[in-house]
């Protein structure tokens, strides 16, 4: 019986999410008109908690996709006519560059070595119109520093900055003022069912998306930024949304406004502190990522290589549920998530438990 | 306090759902990974149930997407090259074909009179690749008949046909060796909540899909044909899905064959011709939509005029909710949904009550 799920995504939901649904239910939420006052009061609880949630200033605007896959290619439908680039450092920023060859938007690389980061100096080539980065990659627990992100914009300053942060936020501390548009799905670090990604722009995501309609080139259609904007300005959607999830995103953030966001941020350290101290000091697993400037806090990748089976087994066994390695590491390693939903006391459990190994 | 709603979508929730979910929450359902075998059994669960259900052949398969607004962009990326055409007779249709627009497709359209159906022949232009046709017009009312949809098709066997029942199925009974793609969204007639999408498509697709990829045309990214089809293979998704409402989705199928298709027809028969006599004869309402052949079974639209607000109290005092008229009809007309969850005592109940007026 598995009572703490510690997969990357899905992940184990946030405590109070059954409780939102019951709720949701009584008062018809699924059978809502999304034309109506009370689907834009609904709309409103989520993107203005959000604001709230993350300090994100006006002029970013928020709108709801059915996944970050779909924002993927959103960001690059609307913002690039010609060339993106992207920094390469794991599966998933990987498939975000691979979506811009599928597009025909003949993007650029810098790929980084399986398990590293980047340089501090990093040269974007000139004709760029995007930089697309993955502040968190799921696949190798990979972060980048906050601060790497935004010299890429200070140094470009003409260029657009994308950051995908679908398996840290709420966790990152980001200065949104540095970048352009941030994107997550719900059911990482939000703990809620999937089928909703959020993609918050700003003004010059708008300006860019608007001059290459004038151009002539197609940016898509229900969902371009355009359509999106102008529905979001009566916080509305351009079609009938996951009315349930957007539902449930605005009670779940409006409890970690209650819970603060700098107690969840302060226990995500704590959690992680304590998770990657027991890896290096591990006498059979080991933390994949070695350097600590690039350790994500919110997804925590161990080298378990021969012992992974066993490994899983006996955390299964006390009710836990590890996540796979990602792709060929899925029998080499475990991915650890450490997200809201997960209590300082599950991961003191989680800690405790490997150190009997 | 409402206890039957007729909006036309989203709309009353089957009424096996609510238990449903709580099922699904009790089973780990919204925290399951998307590449597990307890998600690919969800997944066919759902399928399979949707092709007994609709007698759907072999050859044809399902991709799961966002809405069905996005299966409108997806039609048009993945199977016209091109040039499409158009069937308009009311909003969504137009909308299909203000898509194509965007896409830079070069849509050609015939557009019907407000309220009206087409002539039996329809001439296609030459280049057309894909037909597009709307077999229920949610804004108006109008249904086209299978064989006037079936003769399109047989006129012009080179070319696609993809036909639009949001807002009908699981009703009409269609004859799935005559067209080539068939699409819905979950929160009409199978009385779902919104946020998902199903996309059936038959192996020319397939193959017209990959013709276009071949030639460097860009056919999208991870919900692409080719990409949706290597996935629908293996009963997954590209991205991380809604699971939840795919899992809430194979289970009110399974409802339903339980039930049997069958009698769901003939309830729908019976409730449509129970309001359309009813509409007929009454001294201040009357059907939008004047000639039978083209009245939907579904969607019902009543010319209430001046009496609009008044017949919506009425309702709304006896538990009842029409949906308003659409779009600049919205005080002039109101619709009534008869999906699968209206019973035949709710719509004796309506059609009660519309006498008494």
């Amino acid at each position: 019986m598995v009572n703490i799920n510690f997969t990357p995504g899905p992940s184990q939901l946030y405590f109070t999410v059954e409780d939102h649904v019951r709720q949701a239910f009584k008062d018809g939420v699924p059978s809502l008109s999304h034309r109506s006052k009370a689907f834009e009061k609904i709309s409103t609880e989520a993107t203005e908690g959000l604001r709230q949630l993350l300090n994100i200033p006006q002029g970013f605007y928020f709108y709801f996709t059915g996944s970050a896959n779909e924002i993927w290619e959103r960001v690059l439908q609307n913002l690039v006519e010609d060339q993106s680039f992207h920094l390469v450092n794991g599966s998933f920023s990987k498939r975000l560059y691979e979506i811009s060859v599928l597009l025909n938007k003949h993007p650029h690389k810098l790929e980084a070595e399986n398990g590293k980061g980047f340089d501090a100096n990093i040269q974007i080539p000139t004709g760029t119109e995007l930089i697309a980065v993955t502040q968190n990659e799921t696949s190798t627990g990979i972060s980048l520093p906050l601060e790497t992100i935004y010299k890429l914009k200070e140094d470009n300053p003409s260029m657009l900055l994308a950051v995908d942060a679908v398996s840290s936020l709420p966790f990152p501390d980001f200065d949104y003022t540095k970048l352009d548009s941030v994107f997550f799905s719900v059911q990482k670090g939000f703990g809620l069912p999937a089928g909703l990604g959020v993609w918050i722009v700003n003004e010059k995501c708008i300006a860019k998306a608007e001059q290459l309609l004038a151009k002539g080139i197609s940016i898509g259609s229900y969902h371009n930024i355009p359509g999106f904007q102008s529905h979001a300005l009566k916080n509305q959607t351009p079609e009938t949304p996951n009315v349930l999830g957007i539902y449930l995103l605005g009670k779940v953030v409006n409890d970690m406004l209650r819970r603060g966001i700098k107690t969840i941020r302060q226990e995500t350290e704590y959690k992680a502190a304590i998770l990657y101290q027991t890896l290096s000091k591990h006498g059979l697993i080991n933390p994949f990522v070695t350097d600590s400037m690039f350790q994500s806090k919110t997804v925590i990748v161990a080298n378990t290589g021969e012992h992974t089976e066993k490994i899983t087994k006996f955390l299964l066994e006390k009710g836990m549920q590890p996540g796979d390695g990602y792709g060929s590491a899925k029998k080499t390693q475990l991915r650890f998530a450490n997200f809201p939903t997960h209590s300082k006391e599950q991961y003191e459990l989680l800690v405790d438990s490997l150190n009997q190994l």
